[in-house]
């Protein structure tokens, strides 16, 4: 699987780092940050070498998006945009915080229960997005997490999409605390666990959040 | 504050990234990727530039040290461990993972209890250090965290040390997934807030782990 960790100037660290090592942890996976440009700068000044041409993100099996602190600059850059295109029937997507923005902006939110953070609420509820309180939510092949943090619901949730929920649990149980991993696997997999029954769809909300997940 | 990241080529995202962008939350502080030369390399191939030179570990206030799959070989080079000077009685030190083979070098992890992950662990004994089965562990200004994922453990503690433990919680809250804040919070400060009582040495093993703190 090729997995496109759409990045942006101004980044958050956490979202783009955290996808981009966790997908990585699967065998055969090849994930890389794209995006436009020869190299980015994170909002904390951090400067990153792009992997990837923004325009990969189109033949990608997986693309992440990740959040920064130029997102509206970003989704309101036709040009940039339009060098973007993403198709949800043929490629698992995601997208984190101030990163709905840019799913959005694709008209790939309609409809649907979106998340994000507390600072970008504002923003993507001026899209007409449905943002609901929490952490992650999916519909079908197309995700959004919120909080920094929940960047580890999208990767686990890309992960269990595109290999396999043994394959998910297995990178969670992985990258967990020493002394904590089987809490943490079923921490997690309660989140994503339901988005990844039949098709992607929420099976049933009686599903246990930390049971069999 | 001034806090250096020390990275090396093959650096693990996870532990360099969580800390920069977690530190980087405190008001004033600046926290930056250190390390030797101009540029590094992730395990997973992304090119960072280095913002600080190896050297500035010797003055920062705060010294994180990330893991990556070449740890072996950096502590080896006498030549590279010879820029790296650290001082506990002034610092506030600690190390992810295969970090805690850099500090068993410098001498630092004498007679503690060290954390470090799966993968790591026979080096790290080997060392000579008291390797114990926790995700996180601190005796007086110097810890230790084992599994990617504790780096959040081990970015909390140094904050709570540097500016206190209000400080921490709220760049945990500020990071933590929408809809899960509080118990973030509470797990976080459960593990690392035994570490900051009295002078960073664990009070009292008869405090709760999701107490008060």
């Amino acid at each position: 699987m090729r997995v496109a960790i759409v990045t942006f100037d101004g980044f958050n660290e956490l979202d783009s780092f955290v996808a981009l090592a966790l997908l990585n942890r699967v065998p055969g996976w090849r994930a890389g940050i794209c995006g436009p440009g020869e190299a980015l700068t994170s909002m904390n000044g951090v400067r990153v070498d792009v992997q990837q041409k923004i325009e990969f993100a189109s033949e990608a099996d997986i693309v992440l998006i990740g959040s920064g602190v130029r997102t509206r600059e970003v989704v309101s850059d036709a040009k940039l945009m339009a060098r973007l295109r993403l198709d949800p029937a043929r490629q698992i997507i995601g997208a984190q915080c101030s990163g709905a923005l840019v799913l959005a902006r694709l008209g790939l939110l309609k409809d649907v229960p979106v998340c994000t953070d507390v600072t970008s609420k504002p923003w993507v509820v001026a899209t007409g997005a449905q943002v609901i309180e929490a952490p992650f939510h999916a519909t079908n092949s197309v995700a959004t997490a919120g909080g920094c943090m929940a960047a580890q619901y999208l990767s686990a949730w890309a992960i269990g999409r595109g290999a396999g929920e043994e394959a998910a649990r297995a990178v969670i149980d992985y990258v967990a605390p020493v002394g904590e991993k089987a809490q943490t696997v079923a921490r997690v997999m309660g989140v994503v666990g339901p988005f990844l029954a039949v098709d992607g769809e929420r099976a049933s909300t009686s599903l246990s959040p930390n049971g069999s997940y």
